[in-house]
């Protein structure tokens, strides 16, 4: 309300729906990264969704000595729909990979993970549509649905069945003339829940049968640790939108590149959209992302390194979670980067939300977990905890402060 | 209509603004580079909008070097709404560009002019608003307000007086209640045209009293080779929105880097849009300009460097155009990087418009045109001459090419 007060108040006027933004949880993530960031170096932050790992040495070296010896090649605009070979080459990697066998006239080449949201929910959307989430999700699509004047529907997951996705829930919260799509993230941020075929192809099934759209945002799909990514796309091509990032692998999130793959005509469409809001997504970017992509021998002992590096540390922040937090309730996560747990046991009874127990732990033991309220409506007495981002000993440590603190709350 | 139907039988269902989309003549633009790139590389390219000249060498072999030594840092995530250092930098250059005193939290930094269009007309703009632009104008701006629900009101401005904005007609297309926004491009694409202190004085008086608000290009800002730059900000600090993309200057349109500076509340509404829809600026891109901005002998050096080289083919430009061409009308671009010629003379009678002018020289003569048709109404006979990217000989040569060919159509 007094947000609402204020846009109304400034002259000559401003976009009503950009209201919701002042709100959002991306822009909670953000305050509170400040203050995680104003406690210092020495805080151990189990927070980020960013790797830490740099792309492939060998493909730092070829951009650099391009930028100098080149001339206007890696300055210029690049071809607004993506470089085609580009295009031609995540096609190749998505099958490659196991995915799905799509043309590249079927992939958008976008600047990031946020911008294939933005340019996704906005081709598919008009004013009113309702849009099925999971509880929890990422924390960038209440917002982004809110902004572009649609309504969520949130169909809960829990922590005690693994996060595993209600099919029969979500064709519940279906209603035909309203529900334009449902969103699902796989592997899920903040769950780690990796999709079953069987699940892959119900909610295919679901797109296909009430005339959905699905969008499924596959961010970390390269980063699943048990069992095999699914694609629902294989089993409803005319529904599926998959949206892509390379922030994770190969690990370039501030460099914005990502892609989103759909069936022809939207990817035209979408193409339209991305060029209207951007013009043309980094070059420098795409050449990085070129250059990784078709060295696949590299790419694929890339993936096995940071695979690796991170299950280490998400098996030792799992055992010591189990070791030092006892009673927290969480699930093994397959894929991602996060461990979603539960501490209800601790702080429930004592009128703690997860907003205020990651403020009180930051403040007294500096470490910092993201609180679980950004993500759901079923998660506020949980944390979200990172595991790529710190090495094996500051993740039992960080996680030993935490028990410590939580066995001494009154 | 056609498209219309398109878009209606696509299910699930798409927003149907992007029908607009597939008319801009941003796409027309596209379709004629890809033509023009059919014709091979001995073509005459009069066409593009970016310079010719990459980033100083020194900056870019900092740029290198860091790939390589640095870990994450210069590929991480960076700050939302820019790195703050940055964002001291453009408030300070603009500053030293002789243009207004802003703080550092009146500057977005955003992914380029196109991102900077996008994010503060989707900000300002409500379904139904009118927004005054100039005809000719740059071809990104009529598709971008159609696609937010606006309506374009065209003021005309005319080759025989210099393009010169006539204040009286832009105020009487004022609709109370309707008009939302004047945009203006200073230095102007396509026509050069270069505002005097009246001029942005009246402009910004225009808008004060009015409540509208003035969005003022100024990709070109540093590209004014007589006279000097004026700033409506200046005038009317509550009321203007300034675009810039560092595209031209340094010369990295591939890299997805500009601005938008205004008043601080509505600052911060746009830094959250352009969140929504990016997450952040490319971090690579802003890591460059940094090193630029604040190297202000060197970026000064390299102002005047730039600039005495496209002065000079412009002036060989005007020079052949008057020559070969002596039935054209034209004005003299005080800024910017292109020439609007009015052929009317040549073709008008003929029942040739720019269009297929264009398709004519290509063929006939191996030179690349815009047509004028593409930048507005009043240039239908016109074509937009670029002079950045060829040198003084085959601009020459392109236009003696042009003239002769003119003068034989029948």
């Amino acid at each position: 309300m007094c947000h609402e007060s204020l846009v109304n108040s400034m002259e000559p006027g401003v976009n009503h729906r950009l209201d919701v933004l002042e709100s959002s949880y991306t822009i909670m993530v953000d305050e509170f990264d400040e203050l995680v960031d104003r406690y210092g170096s020495d805080v151990i932050k189990l927070t980020t969704g960013q790797p830490s790992i740099p792309p492939p040495r060998q493909i730092r070296v070829t951009i650099a000595d391009k930028l100098v010896k080149e001339d206007m090649k890696l300055y210029k605009y690049p071809p607004g729909f993506g470089l085609p070979e580009l295009r031609e080459a995540i096609a190749e990697d998505l099958n490659r990979l196991g995915g799905p066998k799509i043309n590249s006239d079927e992939v958008v080449v976008v600047a990031g993970g946020q911008h294939a949201m933005f340019v996704a929910f906005s081709s598919i959307m008009e004013n009113g549509d309702e849009i099925i989430i999971t509880d929890p999700c990422y924390f960038g699509y209440p917002s982004l649905i809110r902004y572009l004047g649609g309504k969520i529907r949130r169909v809960p997951t829990l922590v005690e069945e693994g996060f595993k996705l209600d099919i029969e829930a979500i064709k519940s919260a279906i209603r035909k003339g309203s529900t334009k799509a449902i969103v699902v993230a796989d592997p899920d941020n903040p769950t780690g829940r990796v999709l079953t075929r069987e699940e892959a192809r119900a909610l295919a099934e679901l797109a296909v049968d009430y005339k959905l759209w699905l969008i499924v945002d596959e961010a970390y799909m390269t980063l699943v640790y048990e069992g095999e990514k699914s694609w629902p796309f294989k089993y409803a091509p005319d529904n599926t939108i998959g949206l892509y990032t390379f922030s994770k692998d190969p690990g370039i999130p501030g460099w914005r590149l990502g892609y989103i793959y759909a069936r022809k005509d939207l990817s035209r469409k979408m193409s339209l959209l991305s060029r209207e809001t951007i013009y043309s997504p980094p070059s420098i970017a795409q050449y990085l992302v070129l250059e990784y992509l078709v060295n696949w021998n590299e790419r694929r002992s890339f993936i096995e390194y940071s695979k690796n590096i991170y299950k280490k540390r998400r098996d030792a922040m799992l055992k010591s979670l189990k070791e030092y937090i006892e009673n927290a309730v969480l699930s093994k996560p397959h894929g991602a980067m996060f461990i979603m747990a539960d501490l209800s046991h601790y702080i429930k009874d004592k009128r703690i939300d997860s907003v205020r127990l990651a403020k009180i732990l930051l403040d007294r033991v500096k470490v910092a977990a993201v609180p679980g309220s950004y993500f759901g409506e079923s998660t506020i007495y949980s944390l979200r905890f990172s595991f790529p981002g710190e090495p094996v000993e500051r993740i039992i440590e960080g996680v030993r402060r935490i028990g410590d603190l939580l066995n001494t709350l009154h």
